[in-house]
């Protein structure tokens, strides 16, 4: 590929315009992900409590920016002052859950259509990434760790409001909590939130910054559709042992019991696995 | 009655200054409220942990302006900097959980006294819903949903805070949330926001604002009076009713029900209601 | 001792500079109250979670400021900008959890070196009320509650979000809340807050400023050390003990009790222990 071409179209990626298709894909998939995690009692619950249900989506949409307002003084609400976008969130909500026999859940279910818009919501999140490294280097020009935190936050907002979310609807679920098992998004967002910091605070990468942006959407949208299509949901699995192994005691530990004298004996990792 | 008359009774109500006696009857209340919600327990409750007694309590006194504090971007702590309210508030918690022979709690049950009372609070309560839209309204000058929300909350505060409050006391009731069975005081605040929305930006209400105003305090009086002496507790049903037959889906399903091929099955109605 | 010498050495008090080592004391009791809360699962979590092991410490090691922040409209994270202090606190999580054969969690918890550091962190708990007390005093010049609130969260903050802490680690523990069992350091720090305003406010205290601040600082470390080597743990329980007894109810339900027509009657304090 003529490598003028590629630059070219990295260039308009990076001033790719969002609303309105790009928010009708996020919100699609909100929607989406709301009712598959009320399961098979989102319909009842869809009709006896509108109001819980409305709510916790708009959550969903809107984590990231909350999340990241609330945690930089910033009004928590100020992602709703935008009525047009707050229109097309509850038309997207209403056609998911209340179409005549579930129409819009069907067509949002079907395969191409999950695909196009997975690969736009990708999209979107490396955008949201990007804004929010931009916006927190702005106020904290050397808070490397504030950066990452709403790098990440921003891309994958409804992963840490998702106890406050269910709670919402009633339902308290404290152990699934990200920072426990964080998902491949959290993962994807904390890596490409790296690579911004990089890009813009060192020397260390000379390609131009559309590349850069471009190459953490690829790398978004072709793990997304590796994930639907493929089923590899987590490449980051091999370099996390890896990590594990060498920093995080693996080594010693291993170590430690071969020479029969370390911790963690036997009977103590039963016991931990008992209490959490 | 002289239209005169009744409009300069409106400008007065309008002008009502609040502090001390509308601020005791809201205490009051509150310290009630949170009495009852220790049930059988609260004498010994209060005997043994009066810091997280009033604590709960002050968050219950001060809950509407604390979350719509938080959720704009200004301090949650602000409302506590007004020392005479904070005496007030102080001096009717201790009269309610330790005066001798209980003096002061059957003296605030007694009917009487709760009608002026609750009657008291509800005028309070307009005029808190009022500013809280027109705070709101000055920093969202388009943000209609933050107006609502805001007026929302700072007339029913209390209602959203009932988690924390309870959780101040080391009670975790994760199922009471109020989105999912608003009551009758979330629904009228709703009400009153979107009236003083429709008074503040459009031309619909043609009325002068002191009588919108004056129209809605008696119609929260009213009903709070009706709901304390004749049992009605929520005017708002039927047309809820009506509204989730219309647009939330009850028309639909009843069809496709009859269709004999929609959703929800039997089944899967029983299932929701036994995981919710 | 000669009293220059001695409002000598509480100016220099006055003056220490904390970073980097009492910055270290502090968090390498952080560490240790973490690991403590985890008991005998520690190694094995730590292995299994390292983003959620360090995610809770750094929540633990920043409470005081973040929550406070949060509570005056400042940005959580703000604390989080220093990046000299965050490699220190990152660097004594990993020594305290991942040194093999465990040498920095034995070495620290060696009496001795606990001691020392134990001091210096009551040292710094002492200069972060009385940071706190001044920063709330410069934004609300009457505020006196919302000082006493900033100067006791800055002193035990990692004690209001313990809660949080857990469920960061996927363990919900709603009973254990501090405002229920206020901890000594807790009820020193509001009693540390209450002398500065004091101090600050009013003419009641007409010693040096310096000599204040060096009285709570020894105040407070005599207090730890015995705690530690004496196991005095709560010298404040006769005052509360009298407290309750004269105002919250103590004396009137006795009289009562002994005339043999007042609450709380035997069966109402045995519901109210079961419910409770």
């Amino acid at each position: 590929m003529d490598p003028e071409a590629f630059l070219d179209i990295a260039n308009q990626v990076v001033k790719l315009k969002m609303f309105p298709y790009f928010d009708i894909a996020h919100c699609t998939l909100c929607a989406l992900s709301v009712r598959e995690d009320l399961g098979s009692g989102a319909q009842t619950f869809s009709r006896k409590h509108p109001l819980a249900c409305w709510l916790s989506y708009m959550l969903v949409v809107f984590a990231g920016g909350m999340v990241a307002n609330g945690l930089l003084a910033e009004p928590i609400l100020a992602p709703l002052k935008n009525t047009p976008q707050l229109v097309v969130a509850t038309l997207v909500w209403y056609v998911i859950f209340y179409t005549p026999i579930d129409l819009g859940y069907k067509l949002a279910k079907f395969l191409p259509i999950k695909v196009v818009f997975s690969a736009m919501k990708e999209i979107y999140r490396c955008k949201k990434v990007y804004d929010g490294v931009t916006h927190a280097a702005k106020l904290y020009p050397n808070g490397y760790l504030i950066m990452i935190i709403i790098g990440t936050l921003k891309g994958n907002g409804a992963g840490f409001t998702r106890l406050l979310e269910r709670l919402i609807r009633g339902v308290w679920t404290p152990t699934a909590m990200e920072f426990m098992q964080p998902s491949f998004y959290t993962k994807a967002s904390l890596v490409a939130s790296l690579i911004f910091i990089l890009d813009r605070k060192t020397e260390l990468i000379s390609a131009p910054h559309a590349l850069v942006y471009f190459g953490i959407v690829i790398f978004f949208v072709y793990f997304k559709l590796s994930s639907i299509l493929l089923g590899i949901h987590d490449p980051f699995v091999p370099f996390e042992n890896l990590m594990c192994a060498l920093f995080f005691g693996g080594i010693w530990d291993s170590l430690a019991k071969i020479l029969g004298r370390g911790q963690p004996k036997e009977g103590e990792v039963k016991d931990a696995k008992k209490t959490n």
